[in-house]
């Protein structure tokens, strides 16, 4: 008899809360009605549109004016790389970002660079941590945009950004932030972070796919991304998901409402089953292991072995291997090979993440599952 | 007491059909796996966005590898442009296009435009349509690209794209086409248009907001709009909306299914509306009349009124002017424009575009309202 999988891979995607999906429901059927049409069908869907608007905006603590929607953290990223970026050209056609940044980043500057553009991307330490030191040194009077993460997807580290939007502001430069993976899981503000840009990806904080939001301050150089009819304020073109933002706008109350419980519920967890691991993988080396980290982030090697063999053999947990198999060759992970970490560790790197509905036995069941496979692993 | 309200605004939106909705429920519920993830909860979600994939390329005429998913039809259109245009700049940096497309597209234009692009806007005749031969003698050596509608949104008119299609292809332009307002009004296919691609928007046909198609024939030059970690097969980054994929699916098959009896109940519909409204106001000046239009689609001035007053008074006609009102001033519609309509007759113009829930008695009752409130306005 096989046990019921164990979802670990909350990084991937969350599932919608069931307060989304109670939100979407009435959302999909009754306001269809186009946003931009004054008429009796149209308005109802307008003022769901603004009421979540109002909603992400709490959660990230802007006005509800510096919200844009769109459809998700790869938009949202793109257009805050791109939109600024393009809109202060006249300024210098330099970028910082960081070398472990989600592909939403830095393939968009690498865009940028065919246009003559000139990124810098500054290195991690063996941590996965920028030197904030190092990351304002390599500013120059032609960086318009510096764009560093909150959080990475892969370890959970988190980086200083507060410390780099600070040097850069007084340099006059522009400052983004992929928040992605960070929303919902720990307590952030736009002011907290002191920057003018932060992305919100729905599916990543138990909303819905499809749905994602831009923060851009008010006043922040912008020249758009998608380009159509003059939605959201003339920033973003195409008419709104309405019931997709009407979802994400309930996934930011519930996060908002929820935050602190979840991190303490994510933490203890989390550390449960690294602590449980260990006892049967003494040799179990985690990545970001001593910096600050997501509470819900296990980046763990399991020393000599291949993790999507292990995976393969730890029936039913269903993560992410630190490397993924692209027509037959191992593909290293950008993020481990930015941090020095060897080929064979990286290929031995599984990413275990928890999330909201993960219990106590999820964790203890994966840790004796993984620790059994392991064993067998190793033996042959 | 007061009617309830008639919906005559489909070219705006449609609602999600029950199908769609059904369809979409489930998935939002249950396939909320990440489709990149190889484990039990990433795979489900995997075959259905390749199943809708299928649904999607059927009713286009397709191979389901051609079938990009984005967020709508002004991502589709976007990305066709900018994707399309960047990767044949070493040809020429021309563009031609109609002078009455969509905002998605002429925008998208204007943007390549600040980077040494050059856009040709062949202008309509008064009937909506472009001339095809002056279409194709604007085509030059460095023209790389053309894109003209399938329809317009506003009037309805149908372009000549296969001509144009077949005269570009001779000279090796490429060619695309928004096809957004004809997909599930009118029977068409990627080979009956001849074209490279062409945009499909989910909400246009009773299919979800937030989710849409660029159809991208085999070997078609692109260079990608939104960029992440190599989503649909490399060619658009983010996570897959996977309910918004569903639902797509689902109404693309149900458009598939349903075409010819939808096809004749909108064109009975609409030539009703259009014979009752001119029983009442035997003025009434219909855009673009005596061309090809789309079945359900009645751009019609009622001289001498202004139509966002006439719709005021027609209490409960739910359907969009052909004149904003922007910050106190009325902004005529570019595309009436562009037709050489008055001012006078632009600013008197309604859209009334039926769908398939419309009923007889609903284009009785708007048709008779039209009339009642264009009796009170001449008169006051």
């Amino acid at each position: 008899m096989q046990d019921s999988p164990i979802y670990l891979d909350y990084n991937a995607t969350t599932p919608p809360a069931p307060e989304v999906i109670e939100a979407m429901l009435p959302a999909l059927r009754d306001l269809w009605g186009n946003p931009s049409s004054a008429h009796a069908f149209g308005q109802p869907a307008r003022r769901a549109v603004d009421a979540a608007r109002e909603q992400v905006a709490a959660l990230i603590g802007c006005a509800a004016d510096e919200v844009i929607f769109t459809c998700g953290g790869t938009e949202s990223d793109n257009a805050a790389i791109v939109g600024i970026a393009e809109a202060l050209a006249d300024r210098g056609k330099h970028i910082v970002i960081s070398a472990v940044e989600h592909a939403a980043i830095d393939n968009a500057c690498a865009y940028l660079e065919r246009n003559s553009w000139r990124t810098t991307r500054v290195p991690v330490d063996r941590n996965g941590r920028v030197d904030a030191k190092e990351f304002v040194d390599s500013l120059r009077d032609e960086t318009a945009l510096v764009s560093i993460m909150h959080s990475n997807n892969e370890t959970g580290v988190i980086q200083p950004v507060r410390e780099i939007a600070d040097a850069a502001h007084e340099r006059g430069i522009v400052v983004h932030s992929d928040t992605a993976q960070s929303l919902g899981k720990v307590a952030l503000t736009a002011d907290d972070l002191g920057v003018d840009s932060l992305t919100v990806a729905g599916h990543k904080l138990y909303g819905p796919k499809g749905a994602g939001a831009l923060y851009l301050r008010r006043d922040t150089p912008f020249n758009g991304f998608l380009r159509g009819a003059g939605h959201e304020g003339g920033r973003r073109g195409g008419t709104e998901n309405v019931a997709g933002i009407v979802g994400l706008g309930a996934a930011c109350e519930l996060a908002r409402r929820e935050l602190p419980q979840r991190t303490e519920h994510l933490l203890e967890l989390r550390d449960r089953l690294e602590q449980r691991l260990r006892d049967r993988v003494p040799e179990l080396v985690v990545h970001g292991k001593s910096v600050e980290r997501l509470p819900n982030t296990l980046s763990a090697a399991f020393p000599g072995v291949d993790a999507n063999h292990l995976l393969s053999l730890a029936e039913g947990v269903a993560s992410a291997a630190g490397a993924a198999c692209h027509s037959g060759k191992p593909h290293i992970s950008r993020v481990l090979a930015a941090m020095g970490v060897s080929d064979e560790l990286a290929l031995a790197t599984v990413r275990l993440t928890v999330g909201c509905p993960t219990r106590t036995e999820d964790v203890d069941r994966a840790a004796e599952r993984l620790g059994a496979a392991y064993a067998r692993s190793r033996a042959s």
